[in-house]
């Protein structure tokens, strides 16, 4: 239980708020269906997030310069799809699957837990998701986000400092004063080094029968819930 | 009456969205009479909003670094406390009677309005304020904005370009998909020349008695409206 209370709460997104593995799963499979593409749709969406943290330490260590998380996504669909024998897609059939990433779906707690939230907090995403990306998906998915801190905003991937530091700024807050809230302790771990106060609520079915890790708190994390819901409740909302 | 749809309407905020006169009127004569401070205080906030312009020119120039608004206003605040007699006044006063444009009310249809058109097209504040400034008013005030575009996210106040492309760049939008709203012809023009579409409503009383134009839409906008309500009207939302 939180002895302070923040001033704003900024989530991590992709499995934290929105599943995205179960969304592009369900995308991926009625687009095969749809088009007569048989192909193993669930190994592709496993391969293209397994490509993500890789990816982003690409830019994070300099070797790219600043790129985009929609971009990154799509390079490394185009990788993808080869190595999945998808063949007869059009370039408007990629751009179309990888905004995919803008349609994904919320767990059913966020947005009834992000609702209450938000008539107590300022609340926002933190992900590593860039802005058009992250407000497509909050339309799609109802989620009552009052400000969308996308990386592009940074030029930084968390867990660069310069991504929960950069919170801090915008909003003329303290570090003390914001709460990072993620399924993920790594995350929440760099949030801490920062100054922020953490929340950490599991999300155990996020990778399906491939998670490995985050099944519950792995330190005293300022609030551990089980879900947005309770954490409104914790935080009072 | 437009003939294309934009994809995000993005709203000039002090004068268009909320009536900064009024509001800052109220709470600064609110104020005075709580402390028994006399003083002018609507010629303090009609003075504080004609530094604005020549505050942003300041940056705009180059004569200044990057200020943020907040701070901006704070030093038209502190020569203006001097020069309208206003004593007394501790670190604290000051602060709170800087955050008051933190604090500013709507227009009576800008509510409304904005709910109605959130439902059809992503929304928010393309504002000199800061962002802290713009998310602290929405909670005040019950701006519905998908996203919150303050001047520090571009390091630009308008009417410089980048921060009309900004907003299209962040959205990975064409400019000509972004419309941006304003009861100010000027902020219009600057818009249109950037390739936006443009949409204009008038507040005659947004200066009061000292109202000396944007009463009516002075070339062929992509729409004209009364208010925000009747915008949400002419595009169908």
């Amino acid at each position: 239980m939180a002895t302070r209370a923040p001033r704003a709460i900024v989530f991590d997104t992709f499995g934290t708020v929105v599943d995205w593995r179960g969304s592009l799963i369900a995308e991926l499979s009625a687009f095969g269906a749809a088009r007569g593409i048989a192909a193993d749709w669930t190994g592709l969406v496993d391969a293209w997030r397994a490509a993500y943290h890789p990816s982003l330490q690409r830019v994070r260590s300099g070797e790219l310069p600043w790129t985009r998380l929609d971009d990154l996504h799509r390079a490394s669909l185009d990788r993808l799809v080869a190595e999945f024998h998808v063949a007869g897609l059009s370039e408007a059939d990629l751009r179309h699957l990888n905004r995919g990433w803008h349609r994904l779906n919320p767990w059913p707690d966020s947005v009834p837990g992000l609702t209450r939230l938000k008539r107590r907090f300022l609340i926002g995403p933190l992900s590593n998701g860039n802005v058009a990306l992250l407000a497509n998906m909050a339309k799609h998915a109802g989620l009552p986000w009052d400000m969308v801190f996308g990386s592009d905003l940074f030029g930084h991937y968390k867990p660069d400092p310069e991504t929960y530091l950069g919170v801090a700024r915008l909003l003329d807050l303290e570090p003390a004063e914001v709460m990072m809230a993620a399924a993920h302790n790594g995350d929440l771990a760099a949030a801490r080094a920062c100054g922020l106060m953490t929340a950490f609520f599991p999300r155990p079915t996020e990778y399906g029968p491939h998670q490995a890790r985050d099944f519950k708190a792995e330190t005293d994390w300022d609030v551990v819930a089980t879900d947005i819901e309770d954490l409104a409740t914790r935080l009072g909302a």
